[in-house]
């Protein structure tokens, strides 16, 4: 059954503004940060991190203990390529692992304590029913992009719709931070190609090893993607219609969950290689949509420093994790969680009754 | 009061062999990350945490739960040069921070739920009985070592004996994991002179701003530490003999508490500069050691790059911190916890019923 029937297939909220941060609590929580027991700057990138979060959640104490993840999976036409080291069973598989609690990013969120919700948007294989999995099936996976569009205007739009309905579930239920994961099967090369039509660089700047292919394997890829931009060529001048074309119904979840997310002034912590294309392809959308994204970890991925590149991006790990599924984003929350803690309860010098710096040194 | 006045004045324990990690925990671990649902290798760095964990407490299924951080304090003769951006009296009104909780690793130990003491080895300024502060007084500093050796050879045996004592509490406390902190004025100058002695390089390599010096303030710190090279230079042939002459009270400690850890086979992160400085001491004086020494930080200290790479270090991240205290440590302490949470309680591809990777890709 399809659960998400009543999506309204239409773009336009895509253009409305992003939310600006608050510059009055970002300049509050810097001189804050002034003030605490440690040498100015002493901190690093956790002072960085506390400031920006105080001027996106407006307050000079910021806090990220409320986390919500959506897992967005769907299918890959372009997997008839023999593009992954996986079979196309697994996004479905991996789905039923989701519910069940077994995959990584289900032990990432119980660790957080985060909310944790999994939307399924089209795998080839029935999943059947799953407690703890919405159906928002837009078809048995995208079509094969080398030979057509991956989706239809109305796939598109109702999948960015569905994403942004994640991002407004999350700020009802209180979240504080937002985090967008993804499952599918051939989603490297999807991915790989959006970015590819989005920065006009060459496939085999982006094309990597995925979940695991050799040499040959990432030569087939990059041969693959580079039918699929030439057969789209004349048409994916505008990111929207890149996306239609060469997306995925989880990427373009993704990209509007990150549009809503700045829209209603929710921060969004970014995983690796596909969520940052997502966030590529967002902050083409509504430019604004950058302030209101953190990036968490480098991928092992190699085409996501081109793309960090693009996105002016800088993230906090790099640990040479290539999973998706949110989970890289997931592992940096503590950093974000002992940044706060960090500004909200140090002593200041004048609390304390410590020393400052010498003028002369 | 002194309550360390029965600590035995020997280093001849130094010299006892570090535990040997568990082989077959290491491969137990290692079969069941390859197990675990996910591409091979697709948790990067994580993995290898896990897999190193489980070797040194030998298990298969690691655990970092219960931490125990230790700060050592004490100030230093060779601030009387001027080589600090902060007054000495800030080693004292520190030690009362940290006993009132309001300095980073207090909020970060409770964040952790760590436990957490502090142990005054000697500081210029007398703070008075503080809860939570041990009081193991070796003198008001160490002395001005551009005209003496900083340490006489009790209280370099007392100091080191002391950081013994620290890891054999931790122990018996169930610790899982030790961490060293530090607090000192003019400790970075104090480490970065006895790293010149134990790697044989000249002060511009190793000597930073610290905790805030400009560059007037670096160059007269390298000038400092080459008059103190040059006047011990015929005595520093030992690393213990480099310890006493150009070290400090708690950079010993530090040392002691490692060497131990390796002896108990209690797993240790190190923090940033001056504990790394304090860690190449001790794999010097007890090979072993390195086996039992994780790394947590890259510090924004320059010199530590030099020392980190004389350990064969590769610490988790890097994001510009330099406050000590173990701070660092402290801060990367959730990426090992998520490390054995993911090693631990993912499902593995038969539990999930999770087809494996295709064999040609």
């Amino acid at each position: 059954m399809n659960v998400c029937m009543n999506e309204i297939a239409t773009c336009e909220w895509l253009t409305i503004p992003a939310a600006l941060p608050n510059a009055g609590m970002r300049q509050a929580a810097v001189i804050r940060q002034s003030q605490l027991t440690k040498p100015a700057g002493a901190l690093g990138r956790l002072e960085d991190i506390a400031i920006r979060l105080a001027a996106l959640q407006g307050t000079e104490r910021p806090c990220v203990e409320r986390v919500h993840i959506a897992v967005f999976a769907g299918d890959h036409g372009v997997a008839a390529e023999n593009v992954s080291a996986f079979p196309q069973a697994v996004t479905a598989e991996m789905v039923k692992n989701f519910a069940r609690g077994g995959a990584a990013i289900c032990v990432a969120a119980r660790a957080l304590d985060a909310s944790f919700e999994i939307v399924n948007l089209g795998t080839v294989h029935d999943t059947g029913p799953l407690a703890g999995v919405t159906n928002c099936r837009l078809g048995p996976g995208t079509a094969n992009f080398t030979l057509e569009p991956a989706m239809d205007v109305y796939q598109l739009a109702r999948a960015l719709g569905i994403g942004r309905h994640a991002a407004e579930r999350a700020r009802l239920n209180g979240a504080q931070l937002f985090i967008g994961g993804e499952m599918g099967i051939g989603n490297t090369t999807a991915a790989s190609a959006l970015a590819c039509a989005l920065l006009d660089v060459p496939p085999e700047r982006l094309a990597g090893p995925g979940t695991g292919l050799d040499s040959h394997g990432v030569a087939r890829k990059i041969e693959v993607i580079r039918r699929a931009l030439a057969c789209h060529s004349m048409h994916h001048g505008t990111p929207l219609e890149a996306l239609r074309r060469l997306g995925g119904f989880e990427i373009a979840a993704l990209t509007g969950a990150y549009i809503a997310c700045a829209h209603i002034g929710l921060p969004v912590l970014v995983d690796g290689f596909i969520s940052s294309v997502a966030a590529l392809a967002a902050v083409r959308l509504c430019p604004g949509a950058g302030g209101w994204l953190l990036y968490s970890h480098t991928s092992a991925e190699p085409g996501h420093r081109t793309v960090l590149d693009a996105l002016d991006a800088r993230p906090l790990l790099d640990l040479g994790m290539r999973l998706g599924e949110g989970s890289g984003a997931a592992v940096a929350v503590p950093l974000l969680r002992m940044a706060c803690a960090l500004h909200n309860d140090m002593a200041t010098f004048a609390e304390a009754g410590v020393s400052e710096k010498s003028s002369q040194c």
